[in-house]
């Protein structure tokens, strides 16, 4: 292992040299439309798929499709020696539909403006694969000792359907120390930031049923049953509408705090509540205080009203009272709590309450605690440090991201985040971009990581 | 007046002397499908208008075409002497569609089957209206000093949108001592039954909007606010879904106790739970106690969810938190409740609770009370006693009818009923029907009533 190819400077230069082999990679996986929610780009899939496994050979590396029930998967592979320890990094190179009228490029033509990378996928997620195995390759170069493994997927933007049974599948070709996923988004630039939890989510609808038809609510109404009034009821008896709060006995006992190192994190992470209100056009917030905001949407579970079927939807008022009526409801979960638990209880009160009340369960996902201290936590956190001067924040993410724990679970190992978007990247919005100054950054950063990584004890 | 004309044997003999004749104005009625909520039967709106005037001009009335600005309103006389008192019979000559695929006969080709006619609008309402047009004749025939006036609507099954105008625009040709509507249902066969009141109805849609778009249930989820499930909270802060208790303060302070007379009637009445819940396949109830459902169709205001607008309503469930949300709504009223009072108590009780919550004011129907006593109830109850050779009870309807109101309102004089209908004829049913025992019982009851009527003291 050669040191002084290691440097931060010696890095950055490694970047510069390889900035149109970068950018010409880029490119190719840009172009291909490769959106995995339309049937149409099924060729397109395939397109990209091979085109990346096609990458790694040219580099001097091995790639092979994983196939799946639905997409590949591509595995591809910057080998030493068997001896080496492995690590694996995880992207994604499918993207999402690109039809916003706002676009002021041609969405699936990479147009570079200076720094910026203009197109779909840019940032979610090709422009940080790429950034990944550049980084393995000045890795590589320097000599350093580790097998650098990259599973990219080609269905996340559609909830990863066929992710578990395809990693399963090959399971004997991924085995691995750690999983680096590099999918997720900085609170602002200038400020790494990496998740060390996520939410999982509970998903369930409710139905009841009172009567066979539509009835005449003068006829019959104040004897008749209403079953959107009595979900509506069931709901409430769950859950404060407006401050969210969910009255489930025992629905926060796993809860845990956020440890006071983390919410120390957090207040310098560089989240802002004007910024979160406008990403999101939000007009007003349960709360307008950073540190709660954060606490809700990483820290705190949740049970939304997602949609109600039932009775007269048009112009107007029509007095009917609907035989039956469905609520479409979910939880998110933070880490400690479990799908099973929670929908239990759920089941549990309303049987109580509403007997009548049907729960139906829909998907779910375990929640997804990280490390946030440990050798891998410190070597993310220096990588970051040395990437980009200023170490990173462990923060969380609200959302859910199925394939974590799956790969925690399938590949029976700890999954990191080293990612590299910002939001005015713009994921999954018109305009997507990507730029040079979050890639060069973090190719150094990998390499850095790479090389602590391939000097830790070995179990 | 010849009083052996008006016995209960010489009614019954005028009326059997008169079946054909009743049954072939019937037939002519019943063949044209006057279907008011169909644009493309306005042609045989106005053939069933014409149709009805030139009956009065075959039996030696007059009549006339009242326009309005939607459907016409016919107006029959059968005049004596300016001198005399007027009375005038309210019915609606327009139909419910009659597409049902249970129906067993042609529904617009009216079919004798023994003492029971059966066709689309036989007893809702072109049967009861001839069959107090006959009483009439018989009243006529007998020398009562009365004039008849008949005012047939076609419109009431759209909600009588024209019929407040027309009145209004009409006025003049109008005037009357009282009105008797015949177009109520009895409870059941042999123990006729007539509402003592009807419910008044006020509309109203709440709406919430709280983002732009749709919102990450993850990402923000838990500091953003879902105006799905703050609006079941203000419809539940109201309203207790499984019992229909309403909480809003003062509510119910104009609602008074049905009088112990009223309660004595009911008990009388022929109301059957089994009967009601078979009647409207209702599978379950708020209460299986016959006197509490009275109680609750009839006396007690009512608080309903008629439907959801916002968020996902297709399979399953998508996790998104939607932007704006409406609940459709209304309250059923009882005497002496008023729909602006009504409205005022939930737009002040939210504005406190909820004030983003947004109170649209839909239609409003002000509440009926009739007359129990005095000498149009007494006269109404001994000509159904004198008809059936049972007294009626007076009872209610939980429904509104508009047009009750609007008669009171416009006319400025009292509205009594004397309906024939059974619910064994299937109003608003496929295979709806109408018998000669209801109609040959109704003539002689409104002869009989005519008599009484053309007596009383004038003002």
């Amino acid at each position: 292992m050669n040191d002084d190819l290691l440097t931060r400077d010696a890095l950055l230069a490694y970047a510069e040299s390889n900035r149109q082999a970068f950018e010409g990679e880029l490119r190719t996986l840009v172009d291909i439309p490769s959106v995995s929610s339309d049937p149409e780009r099924s060729q397109d899939i395939r397109r990209c798929a091979e085109a990346a496994a096609h990458l790694f050979v040219r580099h001097g590396g091995t790639a092979e499709l994983l196939e799946t029930p639905g997409n590949p998967l591509v595995l591809g592979k910057l080998d030493g020696d068997p001896d080496y320890p492995t690590v694996t990094v995880y992207n994604h190179l499918d993207v999402q539909p690109a039809n916003e009228p706002e676009w002021t490029s041609v969405p699936f033509r990479m147009e570079i403006q200076g720094d910026t990378y203009l197109g779909r996928g840019t940032t979610d997620d090709k422009g940080p694969a790429l950034t990944a195995f550049f980084g393995a390759l000045a890795a590589r170069a320097a000599g350093v000792p580790l097998n650098i493994h990259f599973l990219w997927e080609l269905e996340e933007e559609i909830g990863s359907p066929s992710f578990k049974t395809g990693l399963t599948q090959h399971q004997d070709l991924l085995a691995t120390g750690a999983v680096l996923v590099s999918d997720t988004i900085w609170l602002t630039r200038g400020r790494p930031s990496t998740p060390a939890g996520l939410r999982g989510l509970a998903g369930f609808r409710l139905t009841l049923e009172t009567a066979v038809h539509d009835l005449h609510s003068g006829l019959v109404g104040g004897a008749a049953r209403n079953p959107l009034a009595e979900l509506m009821t069931a709901v409430t008896d769950m859950l404060d509408g407006p401050t969210g709060r969910v009255k489930i006995p025992h629905f926060y006992q796993e809860v845990t705090k956020p440890s006071r190192k983390e919410l120390r994190e957090w207040t310098h992470s560089g989240f802002d509540v004007a910024g979160f209100k406008h990403d999101y056009d939000l007009l007003s917030l349960r709360s307008d205080h950073a540190g709660k905001i954060m606490k809700r949407i990483w820290a705190r579970p949740t049970m939304e009203v997602h949609g109600v079927v039932g009775g007269y939807t048009g112009p107007g008022i029509k007095t009917a009272v609907p035989p039956r009526a469905e609520v479409k409801m979910s939880c998110r979960l933070v880490p400690d709590m479990d799908v099973a638990t929670t929908l239990n209880r759920i089941r549990k009160f309303l049987a109580k309450r509403h007997p009548d009340v049907q729960v139906h369960e829909e998907q779910g996902l375990a929640p997804f605690k990280g490390q946030v201290s440990g050798p891998y936590a410190e070597a993310v956190k220096a990588a970051y440090a040395f990437g980009f001067g200023v170490p990173c924040c462990f923060t969380r993410e609200g959302g859910s991201i199925g394939a974590v724990s799956t790969l925690e679970e399938v590949l029976g190992c700890q999954v990191y985040f080293l990612g590299l978007s910002l939001p005015s990247h713009g994921y999954h919005a018109p305009n997507e971009n990507y730029d040079w100054e979050q890639a060069s950054g973090g190719m150094a950063a990998f390499a850095h990581l790479f090389s602590a990584v391939s000097g830790f004890p070995r179990d």
